[in-house]
């Protein structure tokens, strides 16, 4: 199969389920609501040891938001309920209750389960409860102003670990595929590539061959300074870089359709060579993502 | 004592001690650089209930870096010097190693101590040691080309907690006031504002009245909203905004420069018309800023 | 009338028939293609000594531009068609072609007529005519590669000077609120608003009162410094700060969308007071947008 | 000679006398500083078909401006001084002083001539003469707040045109070489690259060996995609991507350290191969930038 002259690996991605939540973050402004959505998730790359994986889904205009701000959706994201729990009640107090003019809604309210944050004891007695729409909001007094928050965060089981592989005749051409792919993921409701800028530039194995203390290493079968030296490289000729991009979302469907795009728009690119997708033979995640079948 | 017709407040920041580090990230491009360094950095707002706190501390041009490529200095501080440690090596291990292009070398090069970062190990035997210009830095193998790291980043006493609060006619005069004090800290080397566009909408104090069970709550002394519902409100008349800049910098002198330009810049904006600082009589932090000595 | 306790002055905004070209600006990144946009859109806030009016209409995602790549919608707006076909010409020649990895396809595909741009005699005999889906470009051999484009852009008879007022308590309420609007009229497609960051904070009159050589001048009844000095002063009490927000759109309902849309967002921000519109009593411009009505 | 591996032609830029102008504009915000001067320069990449040459030199932080607030230096720059008086008077008067909250000063102060802007006729009678610190401004009353700028304008005659080419293996080596060469040169004072993102896509020559009446037309020796069908390309062996910078500046010495600098940073990127540079044998402009003098 062959997309813009690109060769699309007849291969799957592997990918696990995980707890999502989503938040909406409005403020008065659209930068204000995007500096705290970026710090409620930052440091949220890999549960491997960031405490969650978070990444900013999309913008939601005035015209969409509960408060008709402007606002951002954000997902976080864990194997652990309990684990996404207390990083929501984290994030948002650390990095929403205390950025200016925010305010934070629910993001998914089609959901079976909700998680409780309450956030509102940090108003120690002057809070009080009140209306955004016909949500049901606490008030909390602060210097900037009253902080409105639900307090009730919905929660549905989603997919961690969608990925693609971006391979080209260099480094940089590599690189440029993924981050066209990364603006057409943007675009994908649902989902987030919680690494930076979107793109992961080290691919890990499960483990090390060398290091038995390490539970993660190098995925050396991926790496174009090890093309040659290692028997067993999975790089084909002619390429000499290659990006990974990593999607979480709240649903197989959505983490399909980010596949597709952001697939899409990488064979648009001058000098991506080869798409292919990283899996562990299917004998460990339940959701198996066909390139060919999602294209 | 007024600057441009704002009144300063005859008073005095209180902050403490804490462990700092500086990590100097680069890329490719400035926005590669960029993207690992926020992220790098973010849930990083106060230790309060972020496992750091963490910013970007100055842009380094190419001219600059280690390797001639554009770069970001970002800063890590924690009271304890085990935890830096520990953040040290997962931000960096999860948030610069993991991205595209980047390097990581450490940016206080005049100090006593190292931390050990040990991220060669992720290798798994194919890292090797080289040089960039003097500096001894570990090469290991990525997808996206050979991730280049020093591993003994530097660490000193620093302070935490510098703060002052930005009052004004309106929320959004002191919010802009508030705005226009971060453009200037973001000059002055060796220091960060934590707190999402460097702003604080949320004073708090230590404790709750109300539930015991609250380690921190809302500073209802600094509430506009509660200003004549609470006995001893310390809200000026005509003041209906207040935010506060909280800054962590690598010495006191850092923090001081960055305060008085900080507030220098505040007193340009129109409608800024009160600054006053945050302290707990003295009685617990070992740093007192009095804002009419450092301005 | 009152949203959400801000007042809406019973009255209208006034706005002139104008030509609308739009054109869609892509390339291999996001960034690549906001840089080129921004370029070819600037020094074109009026046409009172502006070349043209243009501005940024809309981020359009690789899922939906003509070659599969991020890009973004521009609109390039004159009175006289005569002087838009030859802005057409210079601002795609110069910002566009010019620009690394840029293509440009024609925005407005449903229209009565079309503007030829000639760019193909650029490649001096090197280009060639080929298609991107079923659009007929030019390739025009280059230094980054081959810039491929229509040449012929659609135009429409649209929109020109729809506005409305935003008075608030303070200058930067009145600021973060018109901030507000224009996050909000940014989600409507059709539109753009040509001042820096969308706002306009020189309200003006129709030649002077002073200066007869001056075909402009401030408009001293929307001054705040100037109240209590001028007979005639249409500032409400209260109000401290004003500024303007002007919308050329393709159509006259596109630019009521966004006027609403940007009214209504305004209307959220804390300390915005007073909402209104500029008109010359109606005796010049076709179009009334009666705020009471399009809201 | 060789940097980094990457082999340096042993050529020179040529370029020309221009006349330059530096306006600082500040405003309440580092933001809103920098929407007016990125409006205030666009449509301004060659005098070709632009009606100046303009870009953003440096951000001035609130600690170096003349009045305390964040502002952005841009210059302006043509070969005609009465040219540049229009362009500097249309400019200011469209995209500054119609912006929210913003100031305009002189940014060269230590010139032999300075250009008058007269925009106090605005005023219509209400302006008044006063002081920022130690210069001389004119108070313009306006909706958003009262305009303050200097009428005088410095002029220097500087240099245009200084440039290098960045070719590499791929489009995107090149294309990422170039972006890393605008990073360094951002640092220089007193030089902009007035294209979009600081690069040019398409090398020019002048005049049209097919079209007569073209005065300019792509330099088919510089284009990857004519190479083997064009008798005469300079493009080495094994580059298949070519961007060009070109750099204007306030003198041969800002010029030459610009030069420098990008190009050094161009040679950190991966698959950059060869730097060159454009001229025209020397005979006709009177700067002559040897690459390996100057590095």
């Amino acid at each position: 199969m062959e997309i813009n002259g690109v060769k699309i690996d007849n291969t799957f991605a592997e990918a696990f389920p995980a707890w999502v939540s989503s938040v909406i973050v409005t403020a008065a402004t659209k930068e204000l609501a995007y500096s705290s959505a970026v710090e409620a998730t930052g440091f949220g790359t890999s549960v491997i040891a960031c405490p969650a994986e978070a990444g900013i889904d999309q913008y939601v205009p005035p015209q969409r938001t509960p408060d008709g701000r402007p606002g951002y959706g954000i997902l976080i994201v864990h194997p652990s309920k309990k684990k996404l729990k207390e990083q929501l009640i984290e994030r948002i107090a650390e990095c929403v209750l205390t950025a200016p003019t925010t305010a934070a809604f629910n993001g998914i309210t089609d959901c079976e389960e909700k998680l409780p944050m309450k956030l509102h004891f940090f108003g120690d007695g002057y809070e009080y409860q009140t209306k955004v729409g016909d949500r049901s909001v606490w008030a909390i007094p602060l210097m900037g102003g009253d902080f409105l928050t639900e307090e009730e965060i919905g929660v549905v089981k989603g997919v961690a670990g969608g990925n693609f592989f971006v391979m080209g005749d260099s480094t940089m051409s590599a690189l440029v595929g993924a981050q066209a792919a990364v603006a057409a993921i943007d675009e994908v409701c649902g989902v987030i590539t919680s690494f930076p800028g979107g793109i992961v530039g080290s691919g890990s194995k499960v483990g090390s061959k060398k290091y038995k203390f390490m539970n993660a290493s190098t995925n050396e079968q991926y790496c174009p300074s090890l093309k040659g030296k290692v028997p067993d490289s999975k790089i084909p000729d002619g390429i000499n870089g290659v990006f990974e991009i990593v999607i979480d979302g709240v649903s197989e469907a959505a983490v399909a359709e980010a596949m597709a795009a952001g697939i899409r728009a990488a064979c648009m690119v001058k000098g991506v060579k080869f798409i292919s997708a990283g899996n562990y033979g299917g004998t460990l995640g339940p959701f198996k993502f066909e390139l060919h079948k999602i294209l």
